[in-house]
């Protein structure tokens, strides 16, 4: 089979390639071929799989040629980060919106052309949830809570999941759109994302590195690890029409965790020598847009699909410390365990 | 002020043109321009005032003269209908996603370079809401419902809200969106709308023809006359922001009423000889459409702003009886009450 990934240079697509590749199969068929499109080039070890091809450009430029061959499956995680959106209105429409709905149209030209459906999983976001004053906000979101999203990032992945909806509907793809949790602990160095903190406040210190946690110790958030992650987008693909029951997206599982619950986990794991190097010093900007943000979720349908969170945050740490351990690096990046 | 009316040669745009330019103002300021964009002119009424400016044409070829002018305030209602959508999920797109798209982007050009802010209602409909095998489906929708559209045509309504709800956040415009019940009665003739026969059943009759009644009497949903709906979408321009009281967008109110009632509504304003001209001869196709409808509507923040449905089914067919008799051709139209 061959399979395209959007987005296939990133932290998450990255890995969602090596699993495949490393699994060799999907939905029982074997991966002959792995296409990676991005802004950037995928990490050498990918390329240096032959059953590998990467494509570096934007999305918008690659849709005309992705309409040209045939597909089995597509994971769509190709975006622009929230942030960025918030600060570059143009770039969220031209990312997020159109991007995405030029690749279902080369998608459904070629459906229509050959009469076979590619499956399709849409990365979401925790981020279509927000609170509306019209509404009562339950904090903790379902599968089935009001959508109402507070950025232009979380709109766009909104609009995004209704229109996979109806292509579906249609039969030009087999679409489903898993919405993913906050993921930590992101390995590398902070970024813009307003989120940054919460891979920040465990990578630093297991590095040895000072961090500064910009909320309260009470700020809840569901989070889920890499590998749940990429496991949940899998199972997602895997997953029958008749098990998604329903054409609407679900949401992956986190684990509810506040920041106190975090660092309690980071001393159990690492010592209260490493906890010691986060301190609080609230940033009100931060703060502010993180109380728009749920303080969890639930993923009742994913678990039918058999998806559960980790039931301690110190897993999440666990399996940051497994990989770094795993890496070339271990020495700077747990610099704080030695 | 300067108005736009897309949509404007329509039944309700037409409408809601002549209810405006018989008002003379709104939100307390003088209309002294009303431009009507259509695929067709408007009625000649409309042409005589010389307020009115008509451009015949897509919405999309005249979004580029558009955002050349300033516009205090825009009704959004060109759109291709949901029969129509289903047939062609090119024109859906085009007409109903890509047109709105391009008219908001329009408008956010004109606002950058002036720093005017129009408003902007946007005419979505009840077509948002549908059942899922997911959830729950609670029949009578409410403003806070988890919209699951089974059409197109909905899903395109639905994402247009959310856009419009995303620019007004960033303050390229000041939009809303009011979701249209069903509107009865239609005057003229039959259309291939599968919901062509909530009028149908009414209008036929009183103008002394059989009319067929393709579902069951018990199936219920929620009706709004034309004046009740273009006094919506005037009440919901003319609402502030804090009335408003958040960004999503609000159900209009309808009168929740069974086929049966309405027929005994005809019977009561027009005699049982009318009543009479309506025979029950199920049609499995319209049937199936129907009943992923809902059976009804409540509109609780179109309430706050003073919004109300008829009480009685009667209500809405002597308001049609009255626009007949108001019009030309009442010997014709109202044939079956003579």
């Amino acid at each position: 089979m061959k399979l395209l990934i959007t987005g296939g240079g990133g932290f998450v697509g990255a890995r969602l390639a090596r699993t495949l590749l490393a699994r060799g199969q999907l939905d029982g068929k074997k991966i002959e071929r792995l296409v990676l499109t991005d802004i950037a080039p995928p990490p050498a070890d990918l390329l240096a799989d032959a059953r590998v091809e990467a494509r570096t450009g934007t999305l918008l430029s690659q849709t005309e040629a992705i309409g040209k061959e045939d597909f089995d499956g597509v994971f769509h995680l190709a975006s622009a980060v929230s942030g960025e959106c918030e600060l570059d209105f143009e770039l969220g429409l031209r990312s997020n919106l159109d991007s995405t709905r030029a690749l279902l149209d080369a998608l459904r030209a070629r459906t229509a052309a050959t009469a076979k459906v590619p499956r399709f999983v849409f990365s979401s976001s925790v981020a279509v949830f927000g609170p509306d004053p019209s509404f009562a906000w339950p904090g903790t979101v379902a599968d089935d809570t009001l959508p109402a999203p507070q950025t232009s990032y979380g709109t766009h992945k909104l609009m995004c999941e209704y229109l996979i909806a109806d292509y579906t509907r249609k039969g030009y793809l087999d679409g489903r759109s898993a919405r993913l949790m906050t993921v930590t602990v992101r390995p590398g160095k902070p970024n813009g994302a307003a989120s940054s903190f919460f891979s920040g406040i465990i990578r630093e210190p297991l590095a040895g590195v000072e961090s500064v946690c910009p909320v309260d110790p009470e700020v809840s958030h569901p989070m889920s690890s890499p590998s749940q992650t990429v496991n949940g987008l899998i199972t997602v693909y895997e997953a029958t029409r008749e098990q998604l029951n329903g054409r609407l997206a679900l949401n992956l599982p986190g684990l509810n965790v506040r920041v106190a619950d975090m660092l309690a986990a980071l001393e159990e794991v690492a010592g209260p020598k490493v906890r010691a190097l986060v301190r609080f010093e609230r940033d009100e900007r931060i703060a502010a847009i993180v109380a728009n943000w749920p303080s969890g979720g639930t993923a009742k349908r994913a678990e039918k699909l058999g998806l559960k969170p980790y039931s301690q945050f110190a897993e999440i740490i666990r399996e940051y410390i497994a990989d770094c351990q795993a890496g070339p690096n271990a020495a700077e990046t747990l610099k704080g365990m030695q």
